[in-house]
């Protein structure tokens, strides 16, 4: 942990766990690790667990047996142009560290799985081309997609009926009353008004992260199975934003 | 607005009032200007403010007569060393340019009026002091104030009862399962488990950006008027936020 705030460091762990092993209303099951978020090697992995499996092995010697392995999440996936390993790879070099070992063993590639499997869909309400720069405003905001304002992040902006005429630099960014409400700079898109995107990649700290910043009822939540649409999440009203305020007693 | 979202280039203003006049179906009322956030010094409202109201006068030359003027907010508080003008200092200086005017002047002084009428109570939960740096970690987190995780902004911690002990250099964080979930860093305090902590300024952009991330129910919110204390909106609960979500149809 040493420089973050998470776990404890790693000449602790061991012991940390000789020291549990000896209390009496403490039953050790398991370790886990945590080495960072959205990696795009292998190599951390590979160095990461084996390092974990040393001192797994080192605790057997002293009779302190792990139930479960958790070698925790961090899989990264492709926003853009990133190259993370594929499953099949990730699961190889997991796979030639654990086979034959007795403890179950757990992971976290939450992102991994949802990330991708989700898009965002916002409409073109107005167009501002510009000499400097050219703004298209939609309607979703940072409040709805805070990962481009938060972390710089990159998703791609895909427009749902692609239009032939020439292409421009848009800066997309929503009607929130702040610079900081932006959801993609510098894409070269054909926009018109009206215009449905989808911003890919949401799939992932999006909805979860998304808030009522500017008094914007939250989106509502969609799956689609095949030809097959269901609503899971309903749209939120403004008087639902209110609903837990309560009014002040009249003033002495 | 050339660099950004906001509004028309100050050039085009004049031009578009002119054509706005033409039209049967427009009235013109008004004349906003946004020039910034959390701005600390008087001359860019001087400055600015002047360039409006020739503009103004200017229309009112080719019969375009202004009902209002706007000179918007962005009047910046102190949250650490700050020295904003007084609101004297602010008001003296915009009499000076409007005194004798005809039209009505608003302003738009959000976070002036409200930033530090707020504060974020919020209770250590852990101490992990170590050697490169010590955590105390709170029970809120960025999903409650988002304003040090999105903008690197610095807000004052106070503890409620003051210890006597000797201070530390602490990074205030919450419990959120990412580095970007800090309150505050390098912080000399004297801390214990159990503490409540004041994080002051949070009464303009931290409730209204606050989020469920991590499935974390907001927090309430308590109004103190002398001796007496209102709640003014309730803690939200675990059903609450999957309240609008609904289960899928049995799969097909």
């Amino acid at each position: 942990m040493k420089e973050n705030k998470f776990g404890v460091g790693f000449e602790e762990a061991l012991p940390l766990y000789l020291r549990a092993a000896k209390m009496a209303n403490i039953r050790l099951t398991g370790i886990d690790m945590h080495i960072g978020s959205q990696i795009t090697a292998l190599e951390p992995y590979r160095e990461a667990a084996a390092k974990l499996l040393r001192l797994v092995d080192a605790l057997a010697e002293v009779g302190i047996r792990m139930q479960h392995i958790d070698f925790g999440g961090g899989l990264g996936i492709r926003y853009r142009d990133e190259t993370p390993p594929s499953l099949a790879e990730y699961s190889a070099a997991i796979l030639a560290l654990v086979r034959g070992r007795p403890e179950s063993l757990l992971l976290e590639p939450g992102r991994r799985l949802t990330a991708n499997a989700g898009l965002l869909l916002t409409r073109v309400t107005y167009l501002k081309p510009g000499q400097e720069r050219s703004f298209a405003v939609v309607d979703a905001a940072m409040n709805d997609l805070l990962r481009p304002a938060l972390y710089d992040a990159w998703h791609e902006v895909r427009p749902v009926q692609p239009r032939r005429e020439p292409k421009r630099l848009w800066q997309i960014v929503g009607p929130i009353c702040e610079s900081a409400d932006f959801l993609a700079l510098d894409r070269e898109l054909a926009l018109g008004e009206g215009d449905l995107l989808a911003l890919l990649s949401a799939g992932a700290y999006s909805m979860s992260m998304s808030s009522n910043y500017n008094s914007r009822p939250r989106a509502a939540e969609v799956i689609v199975d095949g030809e097959t649409t269901h609503l899971v999440r309903a749209r939120e009203t403004i008087p639902q934003l209110f609903a837990s305020e309560s009014r002040l007693p009249p003033s002495r």
